[in-house]
């Protein structure tokens, strides 16, 4: 290797250890933990019987399938073994998150190890059948998944997709002081774009009110084909790097276990020594200048104790060892043979008795209880979660006189009710808003009146709301806005992400897999739940006419609803008081991803609140008071809408439909909760057919005005008896830098088109609505001339108010 | 400020201008074209009339609406200018990427002034009367888009979603020797993670064969509302991170225009001078260690120049600047008159003449023809792309002698076609295949017979493949793969990505926003069309029975068909065949996205390449062979499937119909072009009315098994006649680590379920057909207790094979 150097600090292959803080005994205790470790986590990949090789290993033992990441696992068993020393010693309140997930055996096979394992799931003991239990379920139908998971006991981290681990274990740290966070980046995961912006994540943890992170970079060297990146650039280019980041690392690099024992051994106490001084210094000196946090960089083999070479090809040490090291023991004696050879390696007769039990020294680093990694109640969040101390809504909803006359900002009423949770929860210090650098921008600034804006980085004189114990999070960075509320909420706490509509999509990735943790973790008795993920999407499609295209995306809905019903909910307020009880719903709800979608521009006052609660509830209802049904004649036409802007044109169309034809019979329905429209039994919200047709008839025809792409509607009415006549307007993107009404006019949403759709679909209009759909024409032809010559919305637009 | 220093080189305000290489004609000339800008991209900000301030400046000279980003325009004018510079001079073949593109009007300023704007829109001429169209037109309703777009000469970034500046860089500097990229980094952006990613870009450029990136990253200090964190952390920290990035920072700072005119001029031709010597280096002497590539870091106050308090605020240099900074002029008498001085500040009738046009000393840094940055062709470059040499499918195809016997892993097939594409273009070197360390897992090892994977970094004697000069890419980081190619595509080359399916979610945002620029590209006459963005998605959710639920999710195509249909392409190849004709037609295509759906297991061969290419030109076809129709009875029935797996299922589904109930008549269809499923009016590739209802009929049952989400089908097909028979089996969010069978049968996609449905809803079937029905239940009960018993799947799964 040229390029890449050892730091001074650990030794290599057949040097004399270094020295180091373990004396010979407890080096070896720890080294027996690790190989206990490493045994339990190749037996996983291979063996269905047979799992204290009692026996010599034949090929009926083997999986028929061998399924599994044994690369990783070494190194995880290693920093798991270490973890345990100094969670002990120190008597630490600990979590780690283990970013390469791929290697659940490991951190399966040290839950076993530590007897949570079993605790959870109490028909895999602690003892010969309860392995053979635990290898044959591994990557097994009916058994558990290969990767970390909601069923590994004490994670809170999902190791499928790469590149989030460093960000969930800050928001494990936020407001946990007494937390001690380890986390493992892989090298791997080391080259995603979240990875690499977490690292700046040092310049918003507070030493007073957070826990610690620990940062372990561990360089195995190897992707599933190609080496690392951070792997392969020099080691002063690493340190640098790393520096820059804002830590100080500790280099720990070997092959030779009891050397790198010693090392790490020395490394973690150095990292810990230098934690508890920046958080004295901190705490009780009220230093407040930006702390320098340790991280451990541990560069170590790749599938390191596994088989060095196979059918003459290098193995361990390179990206060969990624996945199954030895693909052929079935069917291949030399590969049996090698296996058996492997597992013999780790002594199991020294580590387990003959029952199977872990013999005295190889626990003997463990902790006991709730300090074991596997049993943190941080992992299991809801254990420690509190009611929201949400206040009540009629302090801050407004007072609507004549409906569709005032004017409010919905963001902005609700950045009230939020700033006084964020007052509710000062001292409890459990609540935090999360927002890439948005939030003031969304209308929420009420938030600064009872918080700051975490920031541990330099200040000016200039600067505004910045504070080290602030608890509104601002970062360029969904990835991280994201990341640091999923770690906040899995670790037992509440929180709001306020995005633009738009960029939402940057996590549609990341809160897939959260779905997916969600969606498994109800199925898991012994996880409690935990406090849904809220997103606030608003600077909408809709009115995003001034930042043009490029911001104008409403289909973060969309991939939302493809996601586990159980767990996903769309809410599209139409005016600040429905907003005000949405959010209420959601701040107080579990296990869910809640999305509300509300404007924050000023928008028309429609329901009181009491009235929006009401409407809330139902999730879609009837308007009477904007439709002409008096109970005489047979109905005509269903306007509905969802989302703020089409409610306006709606309520807009309906309005000039009373004038001008005000023989028609209008029903207006508005759809607060998008889940309602599916029907009930794909969806726990979605409504009964009877209540369907009685909202919005079996036979009438319905104009639709919904804020997002019209065919999503489609899709979830696709089942219903009316939906041959059900006529939809969305967004078709259609957008550019233009005015607000523009903007749905592009797109045939605004009043004047849904006028005309009315007209062309109920029979038997007359004369006058001939006319009146002439009429409507001309004001979309005049509106273009309009804009283009003034810049702004015509006058009858712009002053328009309902008129009931 | 504490914590932030400024480097030696650069002076502040008050301090004699440090020494540099301008003399003081240049420098003054240099300051006339930055003025110049300047007051261009206020006056675009402000004014509708009185361009050139020839009277005094009223109210209704201002837009109504006032939008725009100023803060951030003033630091790229001086870029820019300064780039004019050393293009000029050294006679460089340049492009620069705009990463703080929401500072729309700096770029627009300096199209104009070096006329590639009037160039490119005739009507605004480069004179009074252009600037006043030019003023008026930015973002103003029918006019110009208030960011750097597509309608901006000598962009190929759109600046309204920040992070992937940098990537483009890079992907336009490869394959590109004699380029030179400048990319400017805002700090804003630079948090973001697909920014703080790509720096390690540097590890993938190659000294001989690509071009040079020069990264500006221009610290103003500010977002929205925050400061940035780039700029708030100490200067040693900076230097050191961007030290482990692999680069050598030069550090510009101040706020007195002559010294940072000095200090930008004196570090750009240091860094240029750097790179010449880089590439000498490697080009004419070989060498081949990795070098420190120059970047600049360039420290200017937001807004400088701009105003610099407003009503008692301070503005320039606070986040107050980043959009518009005197935001009353219209109303407030005060406000109008900080404007005014504001403008005329910068002397425009020393910049610009009577007539408007600039004043020669202006245009003196500009330098001529395809050289200036507006007027670059590889920011058109479909003005410089050849076609393809995609070679004759035959030498790839596989032989078909009987249907559904044989088994190829499609992805394998297709990598021989990639390589010899890859071979091809050994010369031209305008191709490349970029994929998150995937290339081998997704069975293209193929194109390594041709070339490497292109690596900088350090290398060991175990590795494969890697080279300086290759053409594959592979990054654990979807970001960096989905920019290098958006940039190597929109600089006129050719390429594919491939992904896990699943993980293609971390791209939504970036594709969003690639398929907007292609959209918005094509109705630009003078923007030329670029080769198509093809994704081969694969391990796709069937198929990901090993990883796991984490890797299970079909809704990339989702995501897609939800964009401009215009642009938006979605093929599922059945077999190896079928894919090897759909690539051939999205590698020769161009404007589009190309999503190609395919597996790389062994999969069963269905047509011969002759019968394939058929097929695919159709798009959906009816599979004679595999139905039962013989003219002579009426259609009982139609299985229809798309994609690779339940093709499959279908088929085995049809298989045991056939034996089972001979007396049905079933008609088996195929669906390749999602699209096809559209009505014509929706896509250009949707199927008229009469033309889907002889595949699919009008009345009889479909059932139709899809690799997706179900409702997807419902969405296209909601609009045609035989609708409500329609029944759609796909994946609904079930899944786990588990056989491939089992996933299908999870998801009720299997054979016997398809069975089940037809006999469910197929009218007036007798007794036989009831006791297959249960026949087929028991088989999926046995299903359950064997796959538990023995971790495979059932025998007759397994071993199943087409019998016609």
């Amino acid at each position: 290797m040229h390029g890449t150097e050892n730091s001074a600090g650990a030794g290599t292959s057949g040097e004399p250890a270094a020295p180091g803080p373990l004396d010979a005994a407890e080096l070896h205790r720890l080294d027996a933990h690790w190989r206990a470790a490493n045994y339990l986590s190749a037996g996983q990949i291979y063996l269905m019987a047979n799992p204290l090789l009692t026996a010599p290993l034949r090929p009926e033992h083997i999986k028929p399938r061998l399924l599994g990441h044994w690369g990783t696992s070494p190194g995880l068993n290693l920093v798991h073994t270490h973890l345990n020393r100094v969670i002990k010693a120190r008597e630490l309140d600990a979590l780690c998150v283990w970013g390469p997930g791929h290697g659940g055996p490991a951190v399966v096979a040290n839950s076993w190890l530590d007897g949570t394992y079993s605790e959870t799931y109490p028909d895999v003991t602690r003892d010969g059948e309860g392995m053979a239990r635990l290898f044959r379920q591994f990557s097994f139908p009916g058994g558990v998944p290969s990767h970390v998971a909601p069923e590994t006991p004490g994670s809170i981290h999902e190791g499928g997709e790469l590149g989030y681990s460093l960000t969930h274990a800050y928001g494990a740290a936020f407001d946990n002081p007494e937390l001690f966070v380890a986390c493992v980046v892989g090298d791997g995961e080391a080259e995603t774009g979240p990875l690499a912006a977490s690292w700046h994540a040092t310049k918003f943890l507070d030493p007073v009110h957070d826990g610690a992170v620990l940062p372990v970079l561990h360089l195995n060297g190897y992707k599933i084909a190609n080496p690392t990146v951070l792997a392969r650039i020099p080691w002063d280019e690493l340190d640098a790097l790393l520096r820059g980041y804002g830590h100080e690392p500790i280099h720990v690099a070997g092959d030779d276990p009891a050397t790198v024992h010693q090392a790490l051994a020395g490394a973690m106490d150095g990292a810990l020594d230098r934690i508890a001084v920046i958080q004295r210094r901190a705490r009780t000196e009220g230093v407040t200048e930006r702390p320098r946090w340790p991280m451990i960089v541990l560069r170590t083999p790749k599938g390191w104790t596994g088989p060095h070479e196979v059918d003459g090809q290098p193995v361990e040490g390179t990206w060969r060892a990624h996945q199954v090291p030895l693909p052929g023991v079935r069917d291949d004696a030399g590969h049996l043979r090698q296996l058996e050879e492997w597992l013999r390696s780790y002594r199991p007769r020294e580590l387990f008795d003959d029952e199977g039990r872990p013999r005295p020294d190889v626990l003997a680093c463990v902790p006991e209880g709730s300090r074991r990694l596997g049993a943190s109640p941080h992992a299991n969040g809801g254990l420690l979660l509190r009611e929201l101390p949400v206040p009540p809504l009629e302090r801050y909803a407004v007072e609507v006189g004549k409906r569709g006359s005032t004017l409010h900002e919905p963001t902005r009423v609700l950045g009230g009710l939020l700033a006084a949770v964020m007052e509710a929860t000062a001292e409890r210090r459990d609540f935090r808003v999360v927002g890439p650098d948005e939030t003031a921008s969304n209308r929420l600034e009420a938030l600064y009146d009872t918080t700051g804006k975490a920031w541990q980085a330099a200040t000016l004189d200039t600067d505004e709301h910045l504070a080290h114990d602030g608890r509104v999070m601002e970062v360029l960075s969904e990835h991280l806005c994201q990341g640091w509320l999923e770690g906040y909420l899995l670790t037992g706490r509440h929180g709001l992400f306020s995005s633009y509509e738009a960029f939402a999509h940057i996590v549609d990735s990341m809160v897939n897999q959260h779905i997916k943790w969600l969606r498994t973790a109800r199925r898991l008795p012994w996880r409690r739940p935990i406090a849904s993920l809220n997103y606030l999407l608003t600077s909408h499609v809709w009115r995003q006419d001034h930042n043009g295209f490029s911001h104008q995306d409403p289909g973060f809905v969309d991939h939302i609803l493809n996601k586990s019903p159980e767990v996903v909910r769309v809410y599209l307020p139409p005016d600040a008081n429905t907003l005000l009880a949405v959010a209420d719903h959601a701040l107080r709800s579990r296990d869910y991803v809640n999305v509300i979608v509300a404007g924050k521009q000023p928008g028309f006052d429609w329901l009181s609140l009491d009235e929006a609660r009401a409407h809330c509830a139902r999730g879609a209802g009837v308007w009477e008071w904007a439709g002409t049904e008096d109970g005489t004649c047979e109905l005509d036409v269903v306007l509905a809408c969802a989302g703020d802007v089409p409610t306006q044109e709606t309520l807009a169309a309906a309005s000039l439909l009373r004038r001008q034809l005000p023989e028609l019979t209008v029903r207006v329905v508005n759809v607060v909760d998008m889940a309602r429209l599916l029907p009930s039994g794909e969806h726990p919200h979605g409504m009964p057919d009877p209540e369907y047709d009685a909202l919005f008839t079996r036979d009438k025809p319905v104009i639709f005005a919904y804020h997002g792409y019209p065919w999503l509607i489609h899709r979830l009415c696709y089942r219903r008896a009316g939906h041959a006549n059900l006529h939809v307007r969305g967004y078709r993107e259609e957008g550019t830098t233009t005015t607000p009404f523009d903007m749905v006019v592009r797109n045939d949403l605004d009043r004047y088109r849904l006028v005309m759709d009315v007209i062309d679909r109920v029979p038997g209009l007359g004369v006058r609505a001939v006319a009146l759909r002439q009429a409507m024409a001309d004001v979309r032809t005049r509106h273009h001339a309009w804009i283009r010559e003034h810049g702004t919305d015509l006058p009858e637009v712009a002053d328009w108010t309902w008129a009931d």
